[in-house]
């Protein structure tokens, strides 16, 4: 025998054994010796390919195994999201094998942005609540998670040097029950836990209106000066910050750094919807030093469609919701649009007439209608279109099940409309892939509204 | 997205997940996803070289994985033992980590045939008692499984067209004890576990003589014809089958032909040893048929160094164990010699002055006397040696405590009589090594015998 040591030793601990088919029960019996897993012949192997393009990505599975070769990193990772959709749905449940069908994919986004918004001022939802969504919207390559973090009802994110934000703007929320909010740690767990799964975060704290919970917590920032009572009701109060109080601008550039500085995807939501409280020239200072401001955090402004209305410099993103006029000139300010128009992307609104449940104000929005209309819809170019996003409000969704009941299988139908070219989506053949999106929901304990134009599958 | 699909699937279970470093994170979540196994960096492989001989291999261990380069299938499982002797005894309980120091290694063995003998005859044990032996003895290269299936007081292996030999012949054992005996598929159990670790089991059925639980099933098999009781006597019988009873030729070839289709291995074990009942003209008789009917049945006749006073044609074995003169005979014919001399490899015998256990009619062997001997001592050439082999008799042994207790450690020490060059071998150098063989054996729940020439390290 020949014996040679080196300094050092190795961890053999996670390896796997591999050997060609004549060594299969030689490699089999060391992996039972040590506990690892041996795999005489079949790997899943990921790689990069710089010529695929952003978050696109190849998928080849073979009797030999798995390959995902991504044009980046989310690329990789959405390959991977599809082989998990290729599997039979108990997989999610971590039940049943992991018998895979002979494929080859070859697959890029049509949008880079996909988001799904929730509204976690008008009802409190847990970090882990959120975590619970960013994991099944990851599956649907869903890539932004909007979080609407302030409003008249709440207001849910740490500011340290405000303490009185969420100690007293945090305490209730619609219907006065006990509300709640994140501390900054909370907010990087969240951060984390999207980013790991390329979802990032894009904060929102809304601003001038919608500011009832600054407001109580700071009177100081209304043209009164006086206490405001935190509102426990659904409708929109009147609060609004005023552009003449002295403590606007500081609080203003304080709070939008520190949710820069807690967040770190590349853009921050400020908002800016529905002010009627403050004259128009006031919103436009105000719209601009939102711009200014997050601009000097290093990030891109994010506003909703009523900024439309203000001479802004760009890159911005204008989100879509109401006014496609608003959008439009968006557009033509060099900014970039997200479209969620209300009537096909807004998850509050009632799935259909025999759905009992949800708003109706911009009609009924059942699956179909999630998933048959194009953002090029209402004249927008495809260069002026950033993506799509669902919106979940909240004013009268107070629990889980009903955040679950309102998003599936909506939310997979508009991930689709932001990943699929239009000439590649047919209603007929979503309709017959989304009903076994139930059968995954299920398996991954979803709950979802198994809306009766779909025949659904079960696990 | 190009979505082609083929016919057919594939299971991805088992597969591990390789990624380079910068898809470390996707590779880890698409790992716990799926419950398989990541390794970024690192592998176990075997692979085959036929340049290496037979049963070598080459280990190296280095800071990217462990290649195991084997000769062959056997060569490749030798090195995995190695590989597990490198890590820390407790890994052989399935406890600790898996932190290997870095080494290279080239090894080969010396000789072929390293060998373990069990007496299941004068007390029974279990497929299971031997399995665990065969699982250890494996840890040590020991690559052959003797079993000393019959004897006066017991016939263990179900010969179907010969029911009474186990239904009468293996109802008792030394001291009159229960018995037992292997049905064909306990057998077959047996022969597949060692084959999985390249251990050859090598049944023996001793005969003419030590037959007395064969007469006492089949009397007609006996020069008087008449009824013989089994014995429970650990004293050998004056039991042989006679070469005039018309019976003995169709059993001898019955049994034989029978032990060779439940034993896929190349040999089988006569026996032939101490026979002093019956003529020498009838011992050769009986000699010359048995090499003929295990010729018949496709293998090579092993027979005790008894064997070397008769004129065979080679191929065949003797296992010498008592007569370095009849080994040496044997040899000259052509016959190769397992080196069993009692006074070394007899593990029945007590280990020294000190040892309250054990045969003596060799006087004692001690862990020093099983290392500190060669198989070419007594005058053959290295060519005209097999290999070694341990043998435990049971006369006096009737439990597994017993077993593990005068097989460990000095089967180790055999084990690399057979293995290890001369030239390479050290008592001083064994003596160290041998002493972190106590912990391992302690480690999988095997005794052992502290013996006092020895520093045992603790597990």
């Amino acid at each position: 025998v020949l014996l040679e040591q080196q300094d050092g030793t190795v961890d053999l601990a996670g390896m796997r054994i591999s050997a060609p088919d004549e060594l299969g029960a030689e490699a089999s019996l060391l992996g039972a010796a040590l506990g690892l897993i041996t795999a005489a012949d079949g790997e899943i192997t990921l790689s990069l390919d710089d010529e695929l393009g952003p978050e696109a990505y190849a998928l080849d599975v073979t009797a030999q195994g798995v390959a995902i070769v991504g044009g980046d990193a989310a690329g990789a990772c959405w390959g991977a999201q599809t082989l998990r959709q290729l599997l039979p749905p108990a997989t999610l449940a971590g039940e049943g094998g992991l018998v895979a069908p002979l494929v080859h994919v070859e697959d890029a986004p049509r949008f880079g942005w996909r988001g799904y918004m929730v509204d976690v001022a008008r009802h409190f939802f847990t970090i882990e609540d959120l975590e619970r969504q960013v994991e099944v919207a990851a599956l649907h390559k869903v890539n932004r998670l909007h979080v609407h973090l302030t409003d008249d009802q709440g207001w849910r994110l740490e500011i340290p040097a405000w303490p009185r934000l969420t100690e007293v703007g945090g305490a209730s929320e619609v219907d006065g029950g006990e509300g709640g909010w994140y501390t900054t740690e909370d907010w990087a767990s969240l951060v984390a836990f999207a980013a790991a799964r390329h979802v990032v975060v894009v904060p929102e704290i809304d601003l001038p209106g919608h500011a009832g919970a600054a407001l109580a917590a700071y009177p100081e920032l209304g043209a009164s000066g006086e206490a405001v009572e935190l509102s426990t009701s659904a409708v929109q109060s009147d609060a609004a910050l005023s552009w003449e109080a002295e403590a606007t601008p500081g609080f203003v550039s304080d709070v939008l750094a520190e949710v820069a500085r807690q967040s770190p995807g590349a853009w921050l939501h400020v908002g800016a919807d529905e002010v009627d409280e403050i004259s128009e020239e006031d919103y436009a200072s105000f719209v601009q030093l939102l711009r200014d401001e997050v601009v000097a955090d290093g990030r891109t402004m994010v506003g909703w469609d009523e900024i439309g209305r203000v001479e802004l410099e760009a890159p911005f993103l204008a989100q879509h919701w109401r006014d496609p006029d608003r959008a439009l000139a968006a557009a033509e300010m060099g900014g970039t649009v997200i479209a969620s128009p209300a009537e096909h992307t807004y998850l509050d609104l009632v799935y259909d007439g025999d759905a009992d449940y949800g708003q109706v104000w911009a009609g009924a929005v059942n699956v179909e209608k999630a998933y048959a209309w194009d953002p090029t819809d209402e004249g927008l170019l495809e260069a002026e279109i950033a993506g799509v996003e669902g919106c979940l409000w909240t004013e009268y969704i107070d629990d889980v099940e009903k955040v679950d009941f309102m998003t599936w299988p909506r939310l997979a139908a508009l991930a689709e409309v932001g990943w699929t070219a239009a000439a590649d989506r047919e209603w007929a053949d979503f309709g017959e892939r989304v009903s076994w999106d139930g059968a995954r929901l299920e398996a991954l304990g979803i709950g979802y509204y198994r809306s009766p134009e779909l025949d659904w599958a079960e696990l």
